[in-house]
């Protein structure tokens, strides 16, 4: 049997070579359709979603009960392990094939099992049992440093020795789609005497990926890179909604709390380690050299194309603001879940890591607004007459992401959220 | 029907006046017995635990369906409200007392529905949604600022406008009773150069007291101080253990992360605001006066006593090292949640809010061994020989509480926990 990853599989089902979906890519997430069955487990192929529950139901998985895709979350999949995710994906990938008779010229089991992608509701992919988000990006904690406390002390001391991270807010990560209330909070501008309480006036988005883990650690108990990779179930894209101002007033010294917990968005689809496997590459030179807990021996980045579109409000399209690549960051996902269970903590099932804004080393490739407009004193412009230094009510914000191999894209779909005033 | 907080109700069980367990208490717990069946619900009364299970099977409740009683966590009946909470406490208060027969003289439904202490164990009383740790102690905060800033700057500027707080980690919330391995980190005294791995070498505790939520708000939508306080199930004692090394070296600029994260150590009664109504009181005085949306027009302070021992590894018996109150705080738990939501956060059944460390105005009232023995300068000495600036290997630190009535004690029992050395 081929490889699912191989380049020449194709399948029965038309797809385009910019599709994001292809049979080497195969991501899963939940979605509902107009048949009025509650949400569940589908993997997208080209401009279809394919009903897990239904090929289970009609006993095409040996090892995965029909309850497993029957879920509204990815949560009870995600819990039989990576040996399962493997062999599920080569089962899915082989009835899809182009040359496998078995679904492809099987009427009615086709016609149960595609839902034209149209056709669909996305929900969220999987139950977030913690969500962590990090700050790994040498080029965008540069960029804030130099912002704030100039250029001779733009890294932290701690900055280059360990991933630094805090936790985030479970309860407020949404789907692609889901408008985003502008946050209230406290405010006071360098002006003022004391603070106000009143919409953020400095409102953001942060370019980040989001690592899906799919199995649980032990409490107490330190990871080795090869058990923290084997944990990793796939990859989000995910945008880290910040309130820049709030921020400000309050993150010393506990850090950022009510200017990140409004809400975080994630794409639909959850893009499989296996999937983005043909992509890995080493990440920057780390100097000075990890301390040992955080070596790595192979290489744990992945070349990753990052795009984001802004739509201000008075426009009918998005305009690329931004342009970069997830291979840059300095810290990889593996060393960051490395890090989070080294004192002890334990990992669960549907935690979700932040991999921190996105910046590259061009200015062109900035992953957040305080860093394109640069902290406001250089706007962008996006149509004749329409500048924006933050997100202003009615932006829509987008941001897509893909692998690019030889004649397809394994690719994530978009990650879409617009402002809506506060009431 | 007299009311479940009467100081003049008896049950028919007797309860010792220290005891912990009075009728007027009624805290919720989750246990299992050595019958074999699962962890379920249960009431704590004097030396019993009232199994609801067991009274809903027989139809003891009008409105609360066994299953509810059946789950090991106290979720599904916190999610249906506080007029169900009120009112299954009224009933369970009906169902003990001296003078109401319907319990006191069914034998046979006395058999199977109480069940001695000392023959269970007690499970985590409620699923953690999301923990979030709050640092709301006038004087901790300004203890810990004289330490590390001088007392001119003890405080920071937006610590009398907010209760500032920060998001903790939910996967490692343990009941008492569970031991703490000692965490490992990255450590960096101001003497090295460069960063190390190994044992925390300053291992602290928190005396903290944690609110459980136990109904929902809606994203993007703000509380007022009503909805808060009705939002709130109960209260228990929390232990914040604390890797002070760690968060030295991690901390700027995203506050405390593996510091926190490794373990957080809480009681296994959740007693209920409605036990704690006759022991409300008015904080200290806010001055500046807080912004409107965090004015209370009621007492949400609690006279509540606290007390902290520790068992020095070498030693037979706690000694105890700190007495103090939580009516200390100056935020209120109704106040660090409307903050909470106040930027649109969606709070859910079972989120777990820890008040920060409850230093009291005195000496021997500060709730942290950082306090206590000043940073390590001034070890306390707790039996002849034996002194701790932090804690040890083998040390076992327990935390009790209690509201005093005239002749009875709403109380929480303890939160123990013993320190594992690294394995």
């Amino acid at each position: 049997m081929p490889h699912p990853n191989d380049p020449k599989l194709r399948s029965f089902i038309d797809v385009a070579p910019d599709s994001h979906f292809p049979i080497q890519n195969l991501p899963y997430g939940v979605f509902s359709a107009k048949d009025g069955l509650a949400p569940r487990v589908g993997v997208a192929i080209g401009d279809y979603v394919l009903d897990l529950w239904q090929l289970a139901q009609d006993c095409r998985f040996d090892v995965v009960e029909p309850a497993v895709f029957a879920a509204p979350q990815l949560n009870p999949f995600m819990a039989l392990g990576p040996k399962v995710w493997s062999s599920t994906r080569a089962r899915i990938s082989e009835l899809l094939r182009h040359d496998h008779p078995e679904l492809r010229d099987n009427e009615n089991l086709r016609k149960r099992a595609l839902v034209p992608m149209t056709d669909v509701k996305l929900h969220m992919p999987f139950a977030v049992s913690g969500y962590t988000d990090f700050y790994s990006s040498k080029e965008h904690a540069t960029n804030v440093g130099v912002m704030f406390r100039g250029k001779d002390n733009a890294l932290q001391p701690n900055w280059l020795h360990m991933p630094i991270g805090y936790n985030g807010r479970a309860s407020t990560v949404v789907v692609s789609g889901t408008p985003v209330r502008r946050p209230r909070g406290q405010l006071k501008p360098p002006t003022a005497e004391v603070p106000s309480f009143g919409p953020c006036k400095r409102l953001d988005f942060e370019l980040e990926m989001g690592v899906v883990v799919g199995q649980p650690s032990v409490m107490g108990e330190m990871l080795t890179e090869k058990q923290a990779e084997e944990m990793i179930f796939g990859f989000v894209i995910l945008n880290d909604w910040s309130a820049r101002d709030i921020q400000q007033w309050e993150y010393v010294p506990l850090g950022p709390f009510q200017a990140k917990v409004f809400a975080t968005s994630i794409s639909p689809w959850v893009v499989t380690r296996d999937a983005l496997e043909p992509f890995r590459l080493h990440g920057p030179r780390q100097d000075p050299k990890p301390l040992p807990y955080l070596q790595q021996a192979q290489p744990n980045n992945y070349d990753l194309s990052l795009e984001v579109g802004l739509r201000a409000a008075p426009m009918n399209e998005a305009v690329n603001i931004s342009r970069t690549n997830f291979k840059y960051m300095y810290w990889s996902s593996v060393q960051q879940l490395v890090h989070h269970a080294a004192c002890g903590c334990a990992m669960n099932v549907g935690d979700l890591l932040g991999s921190g804004t996105i910046s590259g080393p061009k200015k062109d490739q900035r992953g957040s607004l305080l860093e394109i407009s640069w902290n406001g004193t250089e706007p962008v412009e996006l149509a004749e007459g329409v500048k924006r230094s933050f997100l202003e009510d009615g932006d829509s914000l987008v941001m897509r992401g893909w692998c690019q191999g030889n004649g397809y894209r394994v690719g994530f779909g978009e990650v879409e959220g617009t402002i809506l005033a506060v009431e």
